[in-house]
């Protein structure tokens, strides 16, 4: 078999890391070019965990000498960056999959408000598909450029969209409980995450003001017709990987818990990598260093109570990114991903 | 300065540790008696931290002789067991704080829904006084018996409290997500708290099913006159100690941030223990080993989110019983505890 | 390609879950049987992990019937009860590698002075094969009983054998300083490994009394032909998983490091696992959920200071068997192990 | 009482934050001036727990204005900072605690040697005092200048000194194997300590390299009499606090396990911090937040293993300077640290 060939497109992050350890053991994937915009050290000492794994050298940015080399880039580049490099990749006629929040946001006033940075590439940002392939398999497939939605946003809309489009939950009164691991916070060292700051501590952050608010909810107006509205509060966890989200939606006039666990099925029949837990509750734990995203609902008086739990950094970042280039090659979205 | 005599009654769990290692540095305190059910080792047996720091034998529990040692029992017991204990410690002449939920639940029916255990004790629940100094230092200053409030409930309470009762949030639908470190699951192991088990998991439990529920009600109702209706969802972090409840409640027409801030402000006012955080958010780890509890309170959009921070083991627990002994025998409350 | 048809023994702890999760990955295996001795309920409840990944049930162990439906067994059992089951595999045709101590201890009287319990299959003991591939692989090639090694003991032994072997470390003299993450005590819950008591605890145990010593010697004794004795000090770390041994070994007469290089060098030149470091050090990170050791050597006046990480649960246990069974049935052995 | 006036210079680091904690529960000290060398925020800006505790003005370094407003000043400052600062405070009458590693090292060639920094106070450095008290009480009863050891020599010293002083180990073949808590590496930021590198890892670093290691030797000899010479070996810990030393110890001839526990015995009866344990083994998590040192000793055939466990930021930098401001004040030693 003829094996995808795959250029990593900023080397020195999280995601890229992680990226690379699942292409290593994909079994129609191989990685043939580190791009980077500055010359660096070789990967393994970037990521000593790669050691003996991948020998590639690190290379500047070159759009053309990247096409020759790969069939699609994967973008491991924070937002506005990936701006700036996936034009050319696009036009080198490869197949894209962004990891930022760079194409995203449909609406470009929407982008510069959150991210304070003018949107200039507003041809791509049109053909764009959200990268959510439990929604959007059908456009992913022909798509060639897929935005891979944020680690949040990805339990987010998972746990809120088959509520929601049934017509069993109010669209505009959500309220979303999440908690991180600390390598969703990147891998830039700061006071706030330097380890004795963050161990043993549990804290709310950006309450109601976090980027991936928007793309939440800008993601399930667009699944289910609904004009949604929601209140996201994300919390920090003293550990590295995993999210949680608990989810409180105000159930819709005579809709019940069993009507809503017939949504979920309905929603997730077939879809490999969501498990939905009747016995017993989402962790992270459960989750950790696989593509699954779990999930439960519960009926509680005033509220249905949906938890998710996620790896951010796999169905979160790298995982979905590599079960969406599956989808845009024509393979099992499932493959290099159990 | 003759100092209180303090007997702990039930001397094997983390919240009788905390007692302890509190009360070694108060200054106007000494603990004479340590009672058990059953012989046991010595105590720096059971806690390796207490060695060379308390040589009190640990004694079967006899209500008459540790009247003669001391002027109050603390009672770190389970629930039920307290119900067994507190009557003949009261009767001997003991001023009493239980640590148990046994005379928390003010109606006895509710009481044994929620704790499949009849109460026969129905005098002393009646008289017996929610030791939250914040709401009822007044009754505390002259309770015999004082019933130590749940660590979740001291939060959420807490937190809670000022915006129900000024009116500037609806009573009936208030949200409480809560998290916990897991010294608030008690000392006894299990497969669940298990360290790798738990080590790097964050999840759910008991979605609107667990017992502090009840018990924040009936406090919320007793404080405000109003009929308080909520839904309480607890989480795990994989940390020793430390709660962090984040709550959301639905504005009253017109409530406004700044009303909001005065009535906390208002509310706790020259209360020693509650630090109101208007330029950052509460976090557990800046409440850890002291008995303060954080407060902030941020309004967006649709909801009304206070975040309230303390350490399970001393305000939501052992630093609160001495901060009640304290006002019980006329101290400062805040001796001992700074 | 024919798949190898792998049986589980003994499915409820740890080392069972990691080597399911890994043989779910593998190409070339598939699990085709699950025993345990007492029926048990899915294995999806044991490990909510495994939910939607696995359905075979947990059946009664039935060596005969676990030979019509597998070619190999893995045995993820304790000591004593590994004892009980492999004869009658062995017996029925199945190739077998056993995780226990049980077929490591050569000498019949050792094993009983270090288990407390007599050997009673002591032909099999004789032809069992030490499953080390970096020392044994010929050996294990035409093993039907491999005898996976100890976490600890594997990670001891692939940093010490160099140096006495090549006679630049005095056999007689050794000093091992091991730390391991918590998953290495088992999955059985204790007030030893209760999280609240394991959590920022770090701490020694069994000080030169490690079942492990015997074994590390009785390894080194066999590879470099010499007397080898040992101290052997394990710590626990409050860590999931990941052993890191800083080992201490006096230098012969004119040994230096250059000398100690290349002895690793040589050793290890070929050996798909083993990673050199030279301009960084060891560190259970790098490693974790890899079959990788990560080894460095480090001279200090008076000694060789070598430290060596591997992950328990993979190198120290699953990745090691599977790793063994890739050579016994003639495939490359990184085969669903990178 | 008049309480002693206490100056804290150097107030951004863990160190200072950790001195303030344990001051503000002193019975006989108060703080009464924060000194900085540039304006700073106040303190509870940099250290949010703080808030409401303190609420000093962080001042710029003034020697003069220091004296009028304390008695003794304690140096919470990185090595050569301390160097700037000390003789101007001593000049103008203050006692002074110093944390750094300036005063320690008292030949000022190997101090340049290991600091890079060439020593300009070699008088001070000449009469200042090494703040041990349990071997040098009497010194720091009549010193105006203590030199606060450092973390590791802490319990690196007390682990050994009885041992070599007795005779019975010998001085030029001790093995030091250390582990510390995060909290040590310092309070700024750095892609070494960042959550997601730290956490879930253990690792060696600095072999035989470690600036701890000239301040041991020096100071066993200067107890022991002895020529000692030793391989120090760090690690870290995943965890915010505690260091945990296994040191090894070639026993002299006819030494044996009962000589050594009477050493111990004999070295600190009476000495209020320190404990031995016979019955179990010393952990991180028996001494946290706690100015003891918990020291066992065993035998192994060709070693002694010594195990100390203390508080990295309390007997190993807060607690001990408090300990040593005691003595020098004329107080009972363990005032405000029990």
């Amino acid at each position: 078999m003829k094996k995808i060939r795959v250029a990593i497109v900023g080397a020195s992050g999280y995601t890229s890391l992680e990226t690379i350890r699942w292409l290593l053991r994909h079994p129609a994937a191989s990685i043939t070019y580190l791009a980077s915009r500055k010359p660096e050290r070789p990967i393994s000492e970037l990521f000593p965990e790669l050691l003996g794994r991948l020998d590639l050298p690190i290379t500047p940015f070159d759009a053309k000498a990247i096409a020759k080399e790969a069939d699609v880039a994967l973008l491991c580049l924070p937002h506005a960056a990936a701006l700036e490099h996936a034009p050319s990749l696009l036009q080198a006629g490869l197949k894209v999959v962004d990891f930022s929040a760079d194409y995203r946001i449909k609406d470009p006033k929407m982008y510069e408000k959150w991210y304070q940075h003018t949107h200039n590439d507003l041809n791509n940002l049109a053909q764009a598909v959200y990268g959510l392939p439990e929604f959007f398999e059908q456009a992913i497939k022909s798509a060639t450029l897929v935005s891979n939605p944020g680690c949040y946003p990805t339990a987010a809309v998972l746990g809120t969209a088959p509520l929601v489009k049934a017509g069993l939950a109010e669209p505009a009164d959500i309220i979303i409980n999440a908690a991180s691991g600390i390598s969703g916070a990147g891998r830039t060292p700061s006071q706030q995450h330097h380890f004795p700051e963050r161990n043993e501590a549990f804290e709310a952050y950006a309450i109601g003001t976090h980027r991936h608010a928007p793309e939440i909810e800008q993601t399930l107006t667009a699944i289910t017709g609904k004009d949604v509205q929601l209140l996201f509060v994300p919390h920090l966890i003293p550990m590295d990987r995993g999210i949680l989200e608990t989810i409180y939606l105000k159930p819709a006039k005579g809709a019940d818990i069993k009507a809503a666990e017939e949504a979920f099925a309905n929603a997730y029949g077939g879809k490999p990598f969501i498990r939905l837990r009747t016995s017993d509750l989402p962790s992270t734990k459960y989750v950790a260093n696989t593509n699954y995203a779990d999930i439960a609902v519960r009926f509680y008086s005033t509220r249905f109570v949906v938890t998710v739990a996620i790896d951010n950094m796999v169905k979160g970042a790298a995982g979905q990114a590599i079960q969406n280039m599956n989808i845009m090659f024509g393979l099992d979205q499932t493959l290099g991903l159990i």
